[in-house]
């Protein structure tokens, strides 16, 4: 889809990395005339129109929604349902919502929470979330990203198609799938990944209560670790509390290879070691 | 310790990565007159004389070690015991025998091993692995890195000083400890996020024989898990091998953490998941 949309008046609920990046992308590309950022923090709101990602701030969403023909739902995705019962009345006939949470399936109720003649589209662009905050906001953040659209059967079709423009736009390279595909696919690729980095880090923790000064001779391996484990906490618990379901069978999964690991270890199978190991391996040469 | 040691003849067994990067520093930092290198790959010894790492070659260890004063076992961990039978008898008083593996505990038969009037001391300097082979190696690779001592109550000291010195020469910081210290400390920090990262990507390539494509969803998370699992396959489960019981208990403490992960999804428990995840993230900043 090539041809650009144009928004008269965009509000971004969150001003974050995510909603300041997509802001200035927005107006690099012009087609945006006006931009509100709604949150609770002032300093940010105010850092956010230094930035330039914004013109103007509201503390109050169902003031800011009102007349806006795109509004961008940015905050922890556990907010996200109750954000849009208040804002609902508030929205201006035609105006599409979209937001940008990592969990999906239960969104689609927000299609239900909406009035009629305005519009709902799920999306979740992969883009980089360990640095955050409006400060760490750029235009190029979604340059070459994933963006993932996840319409249900009553999603309106056209506010798709601006939505996936809008994305398109940032530079992003846009996917469709179902909400409850991307929730499968996302709690094996990412949640799961972060849950268990958490758990190692943790149990490093213990560890030192007992071993004192044992984490100061992390090396590679364990800072890759809390590396992936510095995001931020409140994101991780709502994701892990919205996608519970396929997060718990991803850690069952997981915890079948860690109990083959085991296994092959106590059993002194270097060949089924090696056999393990090489597999892992030849994973990352394709990637 | 300042002044530095001098080596008539030193023997690099198994030139590699880490091998052939001491070759070149004890060389840049002339403290070393000739060097041998010993491995199996002729293309492999022909690259280390033409980087400059080596003087010259042998295909027999028994051979090269005659008349040297200083022998670096850079083979994989579980082949340096035999390898220390095999060269035994062909030592020349006097000389210094010292290795790099990553497990430290069952090389104390190493000194049981040597004949009297020779000398046997344990080191693992903590350098990057993920590149491999003398064609990755350079005489910085040491500097401001970790190596670990473990001499045991058997070990000759001036013979440990001597090599701490060697290492000290190469840049790198020397701490001593004992081998049990060692083997528990690293299979905590290094050897549980190498084996727990493998098991990650069997997770996902187990899934992906259900779900064709998942892996090409795979976003930062799980591509820097992957990152940890591309090391050797033989280094790691042989690290497996001699460190077994330590790398089971951690893999015990590990699974109970986990299980605590996966009880406080199953309960919706969102402050202790937001602890859980917030003890891990200071974790880090403070690293």
């Amino acid at each position: 889809m090539s041809s650009l949309p144009h928004f008269r008046k965009m509000v971004i609920i969150g001003v974050g990395l995510i909603g300041g990046s997509l802001a200035l992308s927005c107006r690099e590309k012009g087609i945006v005339s006006e931009v509100i950022g709604v949150g609770r923090g002032e300093q940010n709101l105010r850092d956010a129109v230094d930035l330039g990602a914004i013109d103007s701030y509201s503390f109050k969403a169902e003031d800011a929604v009102k007349g806006a023909d795109l509004v961008i739902l940015a905050t922890p995705v556990r907010s996200l349902i109750e954000l849009a019962r208040e804002i609902a009345p508030h929205l201006t006939p035609g105006a599409i919502v979209t937001d940008v949470g990592s969990v999906k399936g239960p969104l689609t109720q927000i299609e239900d929470i909406l009035p009629e003649g305005t519009f709902f589209v799920a999306g979740h662009p992969i883009a980089g979330k360990e640095k955050s905050g409006v400060k760490a906001a750029f235009a190029q953040l979604f340059q070459d990203a994933r963006c993932i659209l996840t319409p249900s059967r009553k999603t309106n079709p056209d506010a798709v198609n601006t939505i996936q423009k809008m994305w398109e736009a940032a530079g992003a390279k846009v996917l469709r799938m179902t909400p409850e595909a991307h929730d499968h696919i996302f709690a094996a690729v990412s949640h799961l990944p972060h849950v268990i980095a958490y758990a190692l880090v943790n149990t490093l923790i213990e560890l030192e209560k007992e071993s004192d000064g044992i984490i100061s001779y992390s090396a590679g391996g364990f800072r890759d670790f809390t590396r992936i484990a510095a995001s931020h906490p409140e994101m991780w618990r709502d994701i892990c509390l919205m996608n519970k379901t396929n997060i718990l069978e991803m850690l069952e999964r997981y915890e079948r290879s860690i109990a083959r690991m085991k296994s092959l270890i106590q059993s002194d199978d270097a060949d089924g070691l090696y056999n393990e190991f090489e597999r892992a391996r030849q994973v990352r040469e394709k990637l």
